[in-house]
């Protein structure tokens, strides 16, 4: 479904190419005044090296006035005016290799086959504008995403005809213990639901992660710091190789975890797409793509990082 | 909170030291056979090297009449004979590094403190036994799961005073295109949610994973095949390192992931622990405990994605 | 929350004298052509002798191409033109009798006091739009409501200075045997609860409802019919005292119910309201409102109906 | 589905003639000391009048340990020992008249015939015993049900071989303003989903209820009352016709509500039931059923609305 949520709710609609995107935030307290200007900071964030120059211009329907929630539905709407459809026409019977184009298909025996229609990362936009709604309420939890081993010199020697994927990390801090559930809900079951939702993760892993695997228990188990005193409300421990989440539920150290991109899918180059008739046909992608999306990554990460926090707490 | 699924739904209770664990199915379709050996084999596959003798005689409360499904509410309970709970006098006001103990005390106010409680392994066994009725109702649709890169004998070597961690790999066969949800229900998402709510996962990923953030489009991206005839109803592919799910929907390929377990978190040695007045104290931790709990892992991932598909697929 | 269903889910926004009301349907079929005109007439059957006349301008968000739904969210937005916001400023500290002002402030601490903001009968408007989708998906099953016993001169001689109440009843033919769920799904407290969330419902009955409680068992109960013959798929009843659905589960026969609703809270005349200092002021309501709301029931009763079955039968 | 709520969850399970019937309540917050008297004070005002004499002996299997709440889920057992299954023999491919057998089979293609199975008011022993916990809960909120003009003498007078309907009202107070939501979730809406899912609940109404439907607003609408004065937390009205929500939302008067209940539909004579094959057989229903169920009505009453209320508090 398009929901993300069971307290604070956020349902995103809209296709890259249609009138516009956006969503509806169900379960936002009332009377918060919001910081539009941090909330447009994220979004500007989430163009880093966009070649499509998105306006991403906020209107505001519902559930706020003068700058206040009033605790009803917040509805957002987000023109999409900056679009050359007629560029897909001959995506129409087209399947693009990489791409959702013909999972969708599948599903729903219809796609609208512009720019990806609602699979496209120009829906993470909504995620974004939420997100950065969570982030205000979640405040002093902060949430902080970067891309990780990624040289800018790297990047820019990135040759023009291919992409790359990425790593971003993630920390949180200020996360008092007991945040979570256990069982099928944990928190980190949950950060991992959320981040896999993003377009283009492939891989997701709490602290030492995948390294975990090959450790002994007597390296891993992060041992009680000694150093407990009066000015920490919650215990602490001497490493952090679980996360900050044990049993599902905080405990209090900082929440650390990674997410793995893929390379775009969208290769600056001709590529043999499948028709509908179950040919080949080599053809060159049409739109403007990344090079690296993982560059736009860490803000929608912290979007969702936040979208799930504030799903805990409220 | 303890339910998994929204069609197919696994509730399960029980403390590990308490009267019984086990769980409620609601939503499993009406007049279906079930096949009590295949179940129980899973049961017999979920003690690999488990040094717990636990019985798992499963009592059938409701939902099944002559061996066949009602529609109603499955009742199943497993009772928790050999126990010793004396042995964790010890850990009343004592909370083990690596574990639960101490986040369940700040989330709840209160744990049973004996063998991990709500928080142990034990549960998993209802997970067992939900997951063999899910595969029952799947089929043909295949869900192997092993352990990976794990030599028998590397596993007989380990030191008595140790524990250790490794990975399980799980590749489903014949699941059509056109499974699962786009945006914040991916399929890749809830496979990911599924296994990170398993007790000491640590890192998810699908197809090629991590290994996908190094790799150029050029190499990730899966081409199509040129050998598409009508013995195949989907479409294939000549690489998976997708993991057979794009844009959140099955494509027809093998579904394929692999999930990251940290070492067993109670050490056969003693260990300091966090008292409730804040201070450590080193004891030696009872109880029967796994060297290895990877080993008992995969039937338990084979569960989950069978409780996963199967909430997607009825 | 303001989403209602489980698989056709319709979440609601806007304020009554806001920028827009409207809504999201997450989870409707994709392929299915829109009747646009028959959605505009249920549109002007909600006017029936409303005195605000709202232009109701449909504007299409996403989710539909060429009239076609694509099986993503369908967006729909319809501006609030026709508002007169100044009049209600008298309101700002002031709890109208019979309204939900004094509740809407006592939850959310603040509130849109124009025109009764969120808790305004203007948000029924996006409950017709997407129930009359619904009708459409639910052909050949028919839904159809009507004031009972309200004379058309009864209502032309109401007075200028009061408001009435009245019922609705509603039937539902075509539906098959089979559809709901029993215990807490059951299809008569689904149908219990979708109409009760109609502004101004106050009470719901099946069948004889009421009347039942006072007859006897040899009277109440449907008698199987011996004229069951190969014309009809289902059994057929003598009598439909129960109004077609039997724990919880439709039988076969027309589904019947009643709703009460009370008179509109908004006298045209001068009433006491409690002000937020605890005092009380007589003033004259502002804001052009209905006599009898009843009137323009029907078809948000058989809007909630479509909602209520379609969940069910998707 | 079998499950209430969403914070406070109760799922039942069980058939009337099979090994048990009980639930799990998950939600229940930890810590709480269960007043085990109360309880079973509950389980015996269910058995007012009733022939079958249950003896309800609950075993406690998870989430209780020394009398308190560990804040896991609490799972109940109640086992069927006083059963005569031999009965229903002719029962098996025969449909009572009034009855879910009919319904069910549709449905599900299969079902218990025994004693009703999942369809017989033995399930509501579940909802009494979560509904006994949700009350503690609630203190000191108080809900009291009681049948409405029913005399005694007029229900021993009843004649041997009928049954008879009833209405039961229900007075919570204690409630304070602000408790629901608006919209779809609207308390009053939540109510009439949770009545009318009892066994023979054919009617619900909001204070005045259909005579509402007759009233003019003057008469109608509930006048805030100048005796406003420190020692009421929550405004009051002079009258409650309303019944004590608006909006969906509590006002802080007592929230009342009638419940309608159709007579039992087993009748103590021979009856026509349908047959598999199309025709109809004259029979003596067997078992021993009530005469007028509404007197075991109250406690369940009370219980359902506790289970509403609760998930709306916590």
């Amino acid at each position: 479904m398009n929901t993300y949520g069971t307290r604070f709710r956020l349902t995103t609609y809209g296709e890259s190419h249609g009138l516009a995107v956006g969503g509806i935030i169900d379960g936002c307290p009332s009377q918060v005044r919001l910081d539009m200007e941090a909330l447009h900071a994220d979004l500007a964030r989430r163009h880093s090296g966009a070649p499509r120059q998105e306006d991403d211009n906020v209107e505001w329907l519902s559930g706020i006035r003068d700058g206040v929630t009033l605790g009803t539905p917040i509805t957002f709407v987000i023109r999409n005016n900056n679009t050359r459809s007629e560029d897909y026409d001959l995506l129409a019977d087209c399947y693009r290799p990489g791409h959702a184009d013909y999972t969708y298909q599948k599903k729903y025996g219809i796609r609208d086959h512009r720019g990806g229609g609602r699979a496209s990362a120009r829906e993470t936009v909504a995620r974004v504008v939420a997100g950065a709604i969570a982030k205000q309420l979640l405040a002093p939890v902060e949430i902080h995403a970067e891309t990780e081993c990624f040289k800018e010199s790297e990047h820019e020697s990135v040759s023009e005809d291919d992409t790359r994927g990425g790593i971003v990390s993630c920390r949180i801090t200020g996360l008092p213990a007991g945040i979570g559930t256990p069982l099928f809900g944990k928190l980190n079951a949950q950060l991992a639901s959320a981040m896999m939702s993003i377009p283009s993760a492939i891989g997701f892993e709490m602290g030492v992660g995948f390294k975990a695997a090959e450790m002994k228990g007597s390296e891993y188990i992060d041992r009680w710091s000694n150093t407990l005193t009066q000015s920490h409300t919650d215990a602490i421990t001497e490493t952090n190789h679980c996360g900050g989440i044990q049993g599902g539920i905080s405990n209090g150290m900082p929440v650390e975890f990674r997410v793995a991109f893929h390379p775009v899918a969208t290769l600056p180059r001709p590529v043999e797409c499948l028709t509908s008739d179950g040919s080949l046909r080599t053809i060159q992608i049409p739109g403007r793509h990344d090079r690296c999306q993982v560059l736009r990554a860490p803000v929608i990460v912290e979007a969702m990082a936040a979208l799930c926090l504030i799903d805990n707490i409220l």
